[in-house]
C-alpha cells in the first residue's frame, strides 16, 4: 500500500486526491494547503487524512512514500528537491519546473537516490491520445509530414506565467509522446497585449532532422474554445478535435504521392482520397489511469513515459519558446534533439 | 460601352468574360488563349466575341479599351506592360506580378498614361468581407489585438508556385483591406515536404507598429478544408467561417479589458461575455461587384481600393514570406510599412 | 430550517440530496433505499444524515418536514400518499404518477391538508427554457406557429416504460411551460421492434384550439445523440440545440407574412430573412434553482409552477399517446385541456 | 441518335436541357415554353434548338423521339398523355401526376404502345442515395428497424400545391427505392398556418407489414435548412446528412440486441458501440447519370428504376397524407402495398 501525501488543493488537487484515493493498492494519507479554509473541506470529505498548512511535514513524514505536487510552478524545484531528499517518489503537476537546470537537478536526485519523478501529463492516458499513438506506431498513417495543433480560448490570464507556460504544456507532452523524432530548433512569435510582461497569444513553429515540421497556436483571446489538431502522414491524416462528444478522431484515408520522375518539372503527384473513420475512444478517466500508473512504476520499479526527462523536454521547448518570442523569431536550437 | 479583351481561358477566365459581359455599359469584344479548342468553346457561348492565340492581337487592337489578364502570374508583367503601353486599362489575376519590381514599373507606367490597373482581388467585393470591414470600421470591435487565418486544405500541387502565391493572396489582400494600419515586418516558417522546391504548408507571422499581430496557415496537405478567421478586438471578436452557408459571420460580445492600478502585480483583468450575433450577409456575386467596379473607376476616373498599390502589397508580403522561410523564420523588415 | 427525507439514491437520488443538503433554509435529514450498500455510501459522505430501509419510518417521522420521492414511477403514488396522508410536502420525480387518477387523488388531498406538491421538471429551471420562455412572454417571437421536438439517443431500455414515459416527460412539461395554450388533442405511432411491449420509438403530434401545432420525436435507437428544438413564430424563431456548449439557443430573425388580397389565388406571402443572435444563457444548475425554489414554496406558501396540476397535465399526454399508438394513430382528446 | 424535345424551361428545365444535350447518343431538338423572352434564351445559348410556345408542336413532332415535361404537376397527364399516343417515350417531372387515376390511365397507355416512362426521382442518381440502397442491399445495416427523414427550411410557399407534395416526393422515391418492403398503411398530421388551403407542415408515419416504421418531417416554415435521414438497422445505423460537404453518410457501427430468454421481465438488451465511418461518395451531377440512363432505357428496351410504377407508388403516398390530414390523423390504408 503505497501511502501518498498531496501538496496543494486548489483547482487540481481535489482531482489528485480523489484519485490517488481510489487507486488499488495506494491511499492518500495526508493533504497540505496554505489556507485553513481548504483544509476543513478536506477534512469533512476525507476524515481519516491528516491536514496541514505547513508541506514539510508531509514531505518528513515517516508515514508518506510518495508525494504529490499541486502548485504553482515557481514552487515544484524545492518542495520536490526536498521530498526527494527526504526518500519520497515524487508526482509533480506541469510543468515540471521553471527552468531547465532546475529539472536537470531534479532529474540527478532521483536517479542518485532511486526514486521516481512523473510529471502529470495527463493528457498522455486520454483514450483519444492513446488511439492516436497506436495509429502512429502501427504504420497506418505513414511517415509523418506535419503535427499542427490550435488550443485557444478566452482564458484566463495568470499574472505569474504567460500563455505558452499555462497551454503549450499540453501540446508540447502530447507531441514528445506522439511523434517517434525530437526537435531540432524552434521558431516562436507571440504578443502581450495588455502590458502585463506576459505573453496571451503565441504561435511556434518546430523544426526537426527529417522534413516533419509541427505548429502550435495557443491564444488566451480567443472568442471560441477550439482544441483541434491535425496529424499529416504520407497514408493517412488524423483530425483530433478534443471538444467533439463522439467523434474525437477522424482518420481520413487521404493522401498525395509523388513520383518524381525526371527533375522537378516532372513530378506526378498522385491524390488518393478515401472513406473518413472515427474510431471508438475509451472514456475511462485520464486521471485515474494515470494515478494508477504511477503506483504501478514505484511498486515495480518502471520507468514512466512522463518521467522527469519527459517534464525536463516540455521546460525546454517552453523556455526556448520564450527566448524566441523575446527575439521576434529568432531560430533557437534545443539541446535535447 | 467599355470594350474589354480578355486573355487566358482556363479555370477562371469563363467567369471574367461572364460577369464583364453582364456588366452594364461594358462587353467583352475578345478572348485570347493558346489552346484552339478553348477558342472554339468560347465561340459556341459568345458568337459576337473574336478570338485569338495570340495576346497581343487583343493587346493592340484599337477595339479594346481594357484588358483583363487571366493568366499564370509569370506571364503577368510582359502581357501587362504592353498592355499599358498600347493604352489599355488593365485588369489582372492575383497575385499581381512575380515581383515588387515587375510591380513597381507598372505601377509607374499606369501613372505616366493615367491608365487604372486593378488586380483581382475578388474577396474584398464578398458580403462577408464587407461587413467585417463595416464592423471594423463603425467601432463595433473596437482596437484590434490579432487576426489570425487558417487557410487549409488537400490542394492541387501546382510546379511554378508555393501554396503561399497560391493561397495567401487571398488573405494578404483581405487583411490589408480590412486593417487600418500596415505591418512592419514578417516572420514565415514552412516546409516543402516533397523535393519540388515549393512549400506545401506555411505559417506567417506579421508584426505591426502597434501591438496587433497577424498570423496565416497555409497548407496544401489537410484532410479537411478550413477556411476560418479570427479577428479579436477590444470591445467585441469576430470568428469568420467562409464556408458556413448562413452563418459565415459571428460577433461574439466578448472581451477582456485591464485595469493597470499599480504596477503588473496588480493587474485587474476584466472579462464580458455577452450574446454572440449572426449578421445577415449580402449573397451577391463577388466578381460581379468587382468587375462592375472597374467599368466605374474606368469611367469615373477612380482609384480602386485593389489597385497597383493594393497589388504591390500583397507580392511584397509574399516575396518577404519567401525569403523568411529560407532562413527559417528569419524576420524581414516590410519597407511598404 | 426545512427537514427533508429522500426516498430512493440510486441514479438521480445523489443529485436531489446534495442539491437539498445546499439550499438554504434546508437540509436533508433521512435518506432511504432498499439498497444496504447504497446507504453506506450515504452514511460516509453525509454522516449526519440518518438512513433506513423502510420509506414508511422517514415518512412518518416527526423529524421531517417534506418528502423527496426518487424512486419509479410505479410506486409514487403509494409513496406520495401516505406521505401527504402524514402531513409531508411531497417532491416528486417526473413523472408524476402512473395513471391520471393517482394524480388527481394526491392533487385533492394535498389541497385538503393544505400540503405542496412538487414535480421535478428540472429542465424548466435551465437557463435555456427560462430564456426561451422570456422570449416568448416579451413578444419576441409573436404568435406560435409550431414546436417541433426532437429527443433521440442509443437509449437504455427498461422493462417496465416506454420511450414515451421515459424521454417525453421532459419533453411535454417544456412545452406545457413555454406555451401559453392547452392542447386539444393528439396523434401518435410508435414501434415496438423488441417485443418487449413497450415502443422504443414514437412520433406525437398535438393540436391546439388555434392553429399552433406541436410535434415530438423520441426514440432510444438513434445512432446519434440529437436533443432539439424548433419554435416557429409570426415574428421570429427559436432554434434550441441543448447540446451545444455556446449557443444553446439561436434566434433567427426569419419571418413568413401573408397578405390575403382577394381569395386565396391573391395571397401575397412576405418573407424577412435578417440577423441571428445567440443570446447567453444563464449556467446555473438547474437542480439547485429548483430545490431552492421548492424550499420557497413551502416556506411563503406559493403554487409552484411545476405543481400536482403540472405533473398531471403531462400524465395525461403520456397516458394519452400510449391508447392512440395502440390505435395506430388514433385521435385522442384530452380532457385537461 | 435520341431526339428529345423538352417541355417546360423555369428553374428546372434549363439543367433538363443541358443534360440531355450532353449525354452520348442523345441531342435536344425541340424546347417549348409559354413565355417568349424565355424562348430567346433557349436560341441564345442553343441556337440549334427549334423553340415553340405551343408544346403539342414539339409532341406532334416527327423530329422527335422523347418528351421531357418539366411543367407544373397539374399539367402533366394531359400533355404526357398526347406524348405517349404520339409515339414518344416521357421523361416526367416529379411527382408523376396529380392523381393516382391520370397515373394509371399512363401507365396502361404506355404499356400498350410499348414505351418508356420514367419519372424524374432524380434523388435516386446521387452517389450518396447509391450508397446506402449499396449498404442495405449487402448486409450491412442488417434488418431495417426505422427510416426516418427531416426535410425543413423557409420555403417558397406555392399557390397550387402543399408542403407534402412540394417535399415529401423526394423522400418517398428515395425511401421507396431504398427499402425493398411495400407500406401497408400511413398515418399523417399537419397545419396550413396561412389559411391558403394548403399545408405548410406536415409529420407523416408509414406503418409496414413487418416492424418497420418510417417517419417524414416537412416544413416550409423552418428557420434553418435541414436535409436530414437516420436509418436503424439491426446490426448498423445510418445518417445521412446531405447538407454535409465531405460527411454525408455516417454509418454506425451501433446496434440493440435482444435475448428473449423467459418472458419480457427476462429480456437482455446487448449494446453494441464501435467506430463510425464515413464513405466516400461518388460526386458525379446525378441528373447526368439519370438522363443518361433514360437515353439507355430506350435503346436496350429496359424498364427504368424510377418507372410509371415507381411514379404512381409516389403519387399514392401523396393523395394518402393529404386524406390523413385532413382527418386529423386517419390510419389510411395503401392499395400498393
Amino acid at each position: 500500500m503505497l501511502k501518498i501525501g498531496v501538496i496543494g488543493y486548489g483547482y487540481w488537487g481535489p482531482n489528485i486526491v480523489r484519485n490517488f484515493h481510489n487507486c488499488s493498492n495506494a491511499k492518500v494519507v495526508a493533504v497540505s494547503d496554505k489556507r485553513e479554509e481548504v483544509l476543513s473541506k478536506v477534512k469533512v470529505l476525507y476524515p481519516d487524512i491528516s491536514v496541514s498548512k505547513d508541506p514539510f511535514e508531509l514531505i518528513k513524514s515517516v508515514n508518506v512514500d510518495a508525494v504529490a505536487i499541486v502548485t504553482p510552478v515557481t514552487t515544484h524545484f524545492e518542495l520536490a528537491k526536498q521530498a526527494l531528499e527526504n526518500g519520497k517518489h515524487i508526482f509533480v503537476e506541469k510543468p515540471f519546473t521553471a527552468s531547465l537546470s532546475e529539472a536537470n537537478i531534479l532529474i540527478d536526485l532521483a536517479e542518485k537516490t532511486n526514486l521516481k519523478i512523473m510529471v502529470d501529463h495527463t493528457f498522455l492516458f486520454t483514450g483519444a491520445v492513446q488511439k492516436i499513438k497506436s495509429l502512429i506506431d502501427d504504420g497506418t498513417i505513414g511517415k509523418l509530414y506535419y503535427y499542427d495543433s490550435t488550443r485557444v480560448n478566452l482564458g484566463l490570464f495568470q499574472h505569474d506565467i504567460n500563455v505558452i507556460w499555462d497551454l503549450a504544456p499540453h501540446d508540447f507532452s502530447i507531441m514528445d509522446f506522439l511523434l517517434n523524432e525530437k526537435p531540432e530548433s524552434l521558431v516562436a512569435t507571440g504578443m502581450d497585449h495588455f502590458n502585463h510582461n506576459n505573453e496571451n497569444l503565441a504561435y511556434i513553429t518546430l523544426y526537426f532532422k527529417s522534413n516533419l515540421i509541427a505548429h502550435f497556436n495557443v491564444n488566451w483571446l480567443s472568442p471560441v474554445k477550439i482544441r483541434s489538431t491535425l496529424i499529416g502522414g504520407e497514408k493517412q491524416m488524423i483530425v483530433w478535435n478534443d471538444l467533439s462528444a463522439d467523434e474525437k478522431i477522424k482518420v481520413y484515408d487521404k493522401s498525395v504521392q509523388v513520383e518524381n520522375r525526371e527533375g522537378i518539372y516532372d513530378l506526378m503527384f498522385n491524390y488518393r482520397v478515401g472513406d473518413m473513420y472515427s474510431p471508438k475512444i475509451n472514456h475511462v478517466e485520464a486521471l485515474q489511469s494515470e494515478t494508477q500508473y504511477f503506483v504501478k512504476c514505484v511498486e515495480q520499479n518502471i520507468s514512466p513515459i512522463n518521467d522527469g526527462l519527459a517534464g525536463r523536454k516540455v521546460v525546454e521547448l517552453l523556455t526556448a519558446t520564450d527566448e524566441s518570442i523575446k527575439e521576434k523569431g529568432k531560430r533557437v536550437f534545443l539541446t535535447d534533439s
